[in-house]
């Protein structure tokens, strides 16, 4: 299924691409001045196939699961916190509850790799196994749960477009998944642990230390083969990681957009580049979180966020927030008119920049 | 009536920010993981004294002007682009049409100074001038007619507020009018003119130029009083951006939030905080512009966009945009629980930074 739904990813549609961007620089505005938008609008083109996309039924999917590593003391948060969430997240009481209704979005909740038993009514139960080990004294989960988890991903998505969805936000939970997500930017990107390394929930030095030497050490133990992403996933990822890069993938097999949140679903981003790079053709970047190494993710993914407000909860709150501002981008090329059907004088060519 | 309303602008509510301070420290998050979400809703708590705050109707004012200083070729664009554009505003298909029905706002376009005759049904004739004077050569307008101006934006805001209105976003609309924008700033920031001067809709060096140099002959030939927020309007402004610095005043002396956009409104926003500089805090920075001086603009205004798009339409595009953004802001506030409340695990403090 991971190798088939891969197969299907295809280029954007060049043709929609051009449409839509002819279309563009004709509506009543100086060239280029509604900025990302733009871009925005002329790349859903290329994604859908649709010169004038519009953004319809849309979904969040937030990925939950544990961590091994949190044993080598890198959070401030306790394991059972994951689990605790999960009432709050159906709830729609949580940041993620609150802003996917706002964005006018549905919200799947998805147990993929809690920790011990939960059973939350709402939350889908497909839990791959309850909580990956612990990344730095070995692998997270072996290849075949790495494979699995992303197909967890591949269908649920499926699932989603199936059932009309548009436009998905990725949503990650999972106390502790600031340090695989470090050691996947690490891997992929060849930076040095200090500087991929960063403060999560603002943790303390002493918790920062920890993380960093964890980091270290679960790249020391694994030795992840940066050319193959399953085996840095299975590796140094996990659970949520995973099947948050398979809603990539299987958003991407089946032209649907696909919004990057913040640090965590960055490193799903990583991944499903490494395992199908045109992939990244279907996804945004929406906002940048204040975790550092974030801003690296997404100049290795060739993503711009539009959204800067030092947002660091994760979830999908910084992605669903940015739902508006695609739709928008979508809602000004179908709207918007062209100087010659508003009868306005167009800008004079030969006083603009060439 | 403009003394009046600049007396009655008094300090946000403290009482009602520590409460929503307290909440939002409690909700189940870690703290500060919003970032300016969580610093936009404890502020609309002070401007509006609801420690639980909900934006209801919302109204974008867009305010057009024409500029006698097109004459010394500052613009790639004929002056009677300005009155050919209010058709296409009310009939929602210009950008901001769009955004402003995307954003559930409804769209008040003033006539306060277009050039000629311009009769649109729809739009509201409050024309103070018809046009400025060429600022290279002598004053915008005189006194009278600037306070007259920043009546009319006055009793603007005033009116949205009585039909309900609760979040105003400013909008422009004026052929030429990044360049008294530039004087504004020039002035009030001291800066040199070249490095407040750009290139608007993206005009070329020739047009950069005589904008520059319309700057320079403005400043000299005006000698405006930077410590007189009204003088500095009337010799180097525009009609617009006094209805637009009206519309501040108006909105803060009734406690509500008004939202700058682009280069032209921080004009406006310049103008208002220098007459009455606690309007200051009733304003919100939404986008920051690819107009380079406008960063200044916010910096001087301590205001912090959040939504970086590279946007250089004005019209309110950005600020219609970000309406959706303070919204959510609102609604975690009173949306989200308490960790308390939700039966979850609070961070462990000894972990976290102090």
């Amino acid at each position: 299924m991971l190798q088939q739904t891969v197969q299907r990813i295809d280029e954007l549609d060049a043709e929609a691409m051009g449409k839509a961007r002819d279309r563009m620089d004709n509506l009543i505005k100086p060239p280029g001045s509604l900025g990302e938008l733009e871009l925005m609008a002329v790349r859903m083109a290329g994604i859908t196939g649709n010169p004038r996309p519009r953004v319809g039924k849309r979904s969040v999917i937030v990925m939950a699961g544990d961590h091994g590593v949190i044993d080598e003391g890198v959070s401030a948060a306790a394991q059972e916190v994951t689990g605790q969430m999960l009432p709050a997240f159906v709830n729609g009481v949580a940041g993620i509850g609150v802003l996917a209704r706002h964005a006018g979005a549905a919200l799947t909740v998805v147990d993929i790799g809690v920790a011990g038993e939960v059973h939350v009514p709402g939350v889908l139960q497909r839990k791959v196994r309850p909580g990956t080990g612990n990344i730095a004294v070995g692998p997270a989960m072996n290849r075949d749960e790495a494979v699995a988890a992303l197909e967890v991903g591949i269908a649920v998505a499926v699932d989603e477009i199936e059932q009309g969805s548009t436009l998905i936000a990725l949503g990650d939970m999972g106390i502790g998944n600031t340090t695989p997500s470090s050691a996947i930017l690490a891997v992929f990107g060849g930076y040095d642990v200090i500087d991929v390394t960063g403060r999560g929930t603002l943790i303390n030095d002493e918790v920062l230390e920890n993380k960093r030497q964890a980091v270290v050490r679960a790249l020391e133990v694994n030795k992840p083969d940066r050319s193959d992403g399953v085996d840095v996933l299975a590796k140094v990822g996990g659970l949520e990681i995973a099947g948050l890069a398979g809603v990539i993938l299987g958003c991407a097999s089946r032209r649907v957009p696909v919004l990057v949140d913040g640090f965590i679903t960055g490193a799903a981003a990583l991944v499903a580049a490494a395992i199908a790079p045109v992939s990244k053709n279907y996804m945004f970047a929406t906002h940048q979180s204040a975790e550092p190494g974030h801003g690296m993710m997404l100049g290795m993914l060739g993503l711009t966020p539009v959204l800067l407000a030092g947002m660091r909860l994760g979830e999908g709150t910084g992605a669903a927030l940015v739902m508006h501002i695609i739709e928008a981008a979508c809602r000004v090329l179908d709207e918007m008119i062209t100087f010659h059907e508003a009868g306005v004088a167009d800008m004079e060519e030969d006083k603009l920049l060439k």
